[in-house]
């Protein structure tokens, strides 16, 4: 099957561990079978691909996500990147012609878009692959899954579908009700949308080109930034008279607020973590190295990473995004295409900072006008290049980098380097790229 | 007057602001009337020279604490250095021969022995003054101070004096009674023994030479460590027939657990907070320079400091202590004679910290078996001499130190320094100490 996952925006709701850099399917929380931790998009791809060894899986996505994609799922999946955000219409006709035009699938082919962030079991996608089946096979143009309501949630919108079949016409979408029309609605035996849709390819390539005057793949990715931001739902769905939905009734969780994380949480805490007896469903979620210790709370989640710290009663966890709107907190950690960085110190006018570059990997040739940078190897080995120099480095190397002299450093193993930033006006914004010489090999 | 601060142990049950080398009392936290902030110890050591600018004030304590208490008092105060843990009984006694032989206090003048961190008003120190004076006058050997009770507490020691005038002959003592007893207590009249004792200099002596062969402060200092952990009250006070009670009617809070200390903070929090409306007698201690986010929570305490943090029900925060001492964390912020340190990052075979030099302070010349050393000097004047050589350093400076090679670095200004330590088996024990060469200037 071809899938298309829609890997969303900066995800607040689950700050300190997600951020502007790092939205919330990348966080490892989910225990794996060999006591390791993965994320939710590790978890969703890993999930088709047991289900579905042949799937394509697509990414679409934003720029910032690329890097972070790569390292978690690795260089063979497929990335649609979006030049900048322009919701789900313009996400998903970017990712239609980037499947027709670079990865040659044909227009009869059926296509499933899917969120990458539902928590789901196998079977989830066990009925992705009969609603692209039916995609393919049925004289409808789009046949969405409805997931049978659990209560009568406020927080999604409704399907009614004609008949209570498997497989149905729509009689009426519902937007987003309050709790009594929920429950009028489920009575009626109306289905959540799980904002999942299968189509035949040429079909969305044709409701895109209706919308949107552009020629192909690349002429669609050059003018993205022009393009009006409009959800799927809004540009294709509410046109569309010709829809099926598919009954799904298996679990799915939305793992959009720490209370619905925490609930798919195995054990209690992730990280160190101390909680005495009087602790009642206390989830604990700590990417510090030093410990939390918990006494006598109810219904709290806790979660400390290099951002700062969440203290939450669970319920009241869904109002957080102002709150985290509000914190102008310098990024301390990010994933980056060569590795990740953190931020160990901040002084007046220093900066230190904890660098990891994965094997094979290195940061852009660069220099910066306002401040000095200092790097003392701490484990691994790699080259660094200095004014067009090349050295080979190890452990307790020091390279010294005053301000305006261009310089990199490339990973032959994992290399870990404590970079210490001297200056007056250290920003992010300082920073010239430039070619590397021709005389240094990259990996 | 003469007053001996009992300045007392490792204090974890204000964990993670206290640990094995920074006791409750030099925690940092009482606003003050500029706006800064300062420790109990700051606190109670501004309001005696307040009452009694003459006041000669003497610290009675152990090494560990020296350097702290000289960085918040100053150099003027009298210390008198416990060698090892002993109980108040060797505590005082040795304290009392310090105040005889090495500061010149006569036989016949009052002392007032008192702890060093009650949360109190100055007439506190009024009547502790008033208390003095009736010690050198009295026919008594003790004059206590007893505290007015305002409520059946189960956490202290209660006096019953003979009646109920200012001053009063002791009729019993009473140890800690559950809160039914407490209340019977009350009704006959009994005060709290706060642990204040006023005494002629001469009477404390006699009872040391009584209960311990020594001849001098010297030679008890000597012998320190073979003396029994003793109490004085057990020692002394219970084998007194001549005691006396103050009363004492002011406002006297002891800070021996967060939710005690919470009452004593003026505002909600210190450092980066942020609580919801929906957050109810809750607060923040946040020793970290990321933001404690808290949502809908309701009589907490949450405090973060580069140790840990404690999130805990105020009243359940009284029972703290047995979980820190199984907490088998490294310390990661330490006060030093010469500044602090801080560990900002711990890898497998390496540990970075900032170091942070007091102006004219140094670090003892010393030198590694297991590890090399780097330093990036990040603000500040100061000179190293690394095997033998003396060098200017200043921010952007790099120094490198093998295994095996002396080292260290004074300051002529405050001094900054990112220290990277690279070794397979990086400890504190890891130090040899000796001698600076004579050519090198101290401060």
């Amino acid at each position: 099957m071809n899938i298309v996952l829609l890997s969303g925006g900066s995800g607040k709701r689950l700050w300190p561990l997600s951020n502007d850099s790092r939205s919330k399917q990348f966080i490892k929380i989910f225990k794996t079978e060999d006591d390791g931790y993965e994320s939710m998009v590790q978890r969703v791809y890993r999930q088709i691909k047991s289900v579905d060894g042949e799937a394509v899986v697509t990414i679409a996505t934003s720029k910032s996500q690329v890097s972070a994609i790569h390292n978690q799922l690795g260089e063979n999946v497929g990335v649609s990147v979006e030049p900048c955000r322009r919701d789900t219409f313009p996400a998903i006709a970017l990712a239609a012609a980037y499947l027709h035009d670079v990865q040659g699938v044909a227009e009869e082919e059926a296509v499933i878009v899917c969120p990458v962030d539902p928590y789901v079991e196998e079977d989830y996608f066990e009925a992705l692959q009969r609603l692209g089946s039916r995609a393919g096979a049925s004289e409808a143009n789009l046949v969405l899954m409805g997931i049978e309501p659990t209560y009568p949630s406020a927080k999604y919108g409704y399907i009614i579908p004609v008949c209570n079949e498997e497989i149905s016409k729509v009689s009426v979408f519902k937007e987003k009700p309050t709790e009594e029309i929920a429950r009028e609605y489920i009575a009626e035996g109306a289905l959540w949308n799980g904002g999942v849709f299968a189509f035949r390819l040429g079909y969305v390539l044709r409701r895109a080109h209706d919308l949107i005057d552009f020629i192909g793949y690349e002429d669609l990715y050059g003018k993205y930034d022009t393009l009006t931001k409009i959800s799927f739902d809004y540009a294709v769905v509410e046109h569309e008279q010709n829809i099926e939905v598919m009954r799904f009734a298996g679990m799915w969780k939305d793992m959009g607020t720490w209370n619905t994380l925490t609930e798919a949480m195995e054990s209690n805490s992730i990280g160190k973590a101390i909680m005495n007896e009087q602790c009642d469903n206390v989830h604990v979620v700590n990417e510090l190295n030093v410990p939390v210790l918990c006494m006598g709370l109810k219904d709290v989640v806790v979660s400390a990473s290099p951002e700062g710290i969440l203290v939450s009663d669970k319920n009241q966890s869904s109002y957080i995004k102002p709150y985290v709107d509000e914190i102008d907190q310098q990024i301390m950690f990010a994933e980056k295409s060569w590795g990740s960085f953190q931020v160990i110190d901040i002084e007046e006018d220093s900066m230190t900072i904890k660098v990891t570059l994965n094997p094979g990997h290195g940061m852009n040739y660069h220099s910066h006008a306002h401040r000095d940078e200092i790097w003392t190897v701490v484990n691994g080995h790699g080259r660094t290049v200095v004014d067009g120099i090349e050295c080979q480095v190890s452990a307790g190397d020091v390279v010294q980098m005053p301000a305006g002299v261009p310089h990199t450093i490339l990973a032959d193993t994992r290399l870990q380097v404590i970079e210490v930033q001297i200056g007056t006006d250290i920003s992010v914004h300082d920073k010239m790229k430039m070619e590397l010489p021709d005389t240094v090999r990259r990996k």
